[in-house]
């Protein structure tokens, strides 16, 4: 039997009336029944790691690795993207170098949203080399990216999958891809459209995929270390998760932000992410929607684009 | 055109490859490309609760509130899913009644998954009126559900939507509806399957939905305030966010745990939830698909179930 569920007719009887396929109106207002495939017996993803060769990770380059360390001790680390939002990163780069947020903070926390840093005005004198007006670096060409579709349904695009790493999304049609807003996502906080932000404010997504968000703002890449030191964070009281001075809430101090490869090599952290063209992480988006063990007693058959987190690792030896 | 994606063939050049719509396989293999309409100009969410009416609402009843205060002054009130689980849930009630937590304490936080509380041992002595094993719980009849469809596919489920208030899949093939873990829902810690969980260890969702759990464990409700003395925890360093006790983790104590119907009428805290069979929460959930505004650039034209969250409210008047 094959059902189809007309979107411009969506209605309570809708739901469990089966449509004929010849009725249904155009793809761009519908969609057709996806039933879910389960596999008994896929490895679980911890294994998969555990199997995995050398080869099937890659080493993440230290210019595109952001160490920021906050004045409590802790270290939160993030990998750059400049393969999506060239200029924007270009701009965290120089930021960096010039030890722009060795000042700044953490000055807003909004429960199941983000935590965003900086400080806080942006419209100073920028340091060399810091574009003011980045170009919207929402979208990019398909062609050149190496897409591993994820093989199931979203809710946000067409399509869906990983690229060189990263959790993506596409429009075949447009020939267009984009960076998913998924949880550790780190984004550029903007002011209102058409500004793009010039990338001395950031933000990570601490709640559920914000996606909505995707294609609206710049994606520059993901925390890969240390996500706790801001989803933990106490919430702000004031609107948008701002901290409230009046109530006493204070922003969590930043004490530097550098690019590991300023970093004396010594004291470079190294990062490998499991390569997302390897069988491997085939392998492991199979284990991700196919929980089993002992602990299940059916695996999903399916899993979205963000609850497949790309591994990613200490460098071995 | 029409493209149809290959699920069983996945490959690179599938994703970009149209395939004729005769050569697809059936609808367990596969899925029709989506394509996204953005409504330009929908009302905002936070518009659409400004506008709606007192008939858009319905009174959270006081037995399906659970009201936890914590030692350290918190409140965190979760709204109980009697409809979904009912053995569960009058097992909850039990052990509120009985004051079962009132020494407890939160002892895991593992970031992007779960908190979780209760006293470490469901195996001693029950309080009257609890059911040891209580049945597995993980899905219902779809009949005599309110079903609102939301109206975009699902990576996990053949349709989803929303039932009386409160998320949830179901297949109209088996007839059967289930509800789905997003962010703030509340679950019953069990031991392997096929155990289900007395109900006397408790977790909510603080991280990015881990719908793999759906069908897995008895989910029986989901935090409507304080979600943030939860999900602002700091994280346990133990396996699974177990805080460990030689690090000197300290399990966060829990003052009581009490059913609102069991609190003197004038301490009991009161809510409202949006009816999710209302044209209110239609035009909600239209409009957490199309954000607008002076921020957005354009609307996604989709979300996923998760983060299209119920409003609920203090109660008016």
């Amino acid at each position: 039997m094959r059902l189809a569920f007309a979107l411009a007719a969506a209605s309570l009887a809708a739901a469990c009336t089966p449509a004929s396929q010849e009725a249904a109106p155009e793809p761009s207002a519908r969609y057709t029944f996806w039933r879910p495939a389960p596999v008994e017996g896929a490895t679980e993803p911890s294994e998969v790691i555990a199997r995995s060769t050398a080869a099937d990770w890659r080493a993440v380059a230290p210019d595109n690795l952001l160490v920021m360390e906050l004045a409590d001790g802790k270290r939160v680390v993030i990998e750059l993207a400049p393969d999506f939002a060239p200029v924007h990163v270009a701009n965290v780069r120089a930021f960096a170098r010039a030890g722009w947020w060795n000042d700044a903070a953490i000055y807003r926390v909004q429960d199941n949203y983000v935590a965003q840093w900086g400080n806080g005005d942006a419209e100073v004198a920028l340091p060399q080399g810091v574009v003011r007006t980045p170009p919207p670096e929402y979208e990019r060409d398909l062609a050149g990216l190496p897409i591993r579709p994820l093989g199931y349904p979203d809710s946000y695009a067409p399509m869906v999958g990983h690229a060189g790493g990263w959790p993506v999304a596409w429009d075949p049609e447009s020939g267009k891809a984009w960076l998913t807003h998924c949880y550790a996502s780190v984004g550029v906080g903007r002011n209102l459209a058409p500004d793009t932000g010039t990338g001395g404010e950031l933000y990570a997504v601490i709640g559920h995929a914000p996606r909505h968000l995707d294609r609206n703002i710049a994606t520059i890449g993901r925390v890969i270390e240390g996500m706790e030191h801001l989803a933990a964070r106490p919430r702000g009281s004031g609107d948008l998760g701002f901290y409230a001075a009046e109530r006493g809430e204070t922003p969590v101090a930043i004490r530097s932000v550098r690019l590991a490869s300023d970093l004396p090599e010594a004291a470079r952290p190294r990062y490998e992410a499991m390569r997302t063209e390897s069988a491997a992480f085939s392998a492991y988006v199979t284990g991700r929607a196919n929980r089993g063990g002992s602990f299940f007693n059916r695996p999903a058959g399916g899993v979205d684009l963000c609850n497949v987190n790309v591994p990613v690792r200490r460098a071995q030896g």
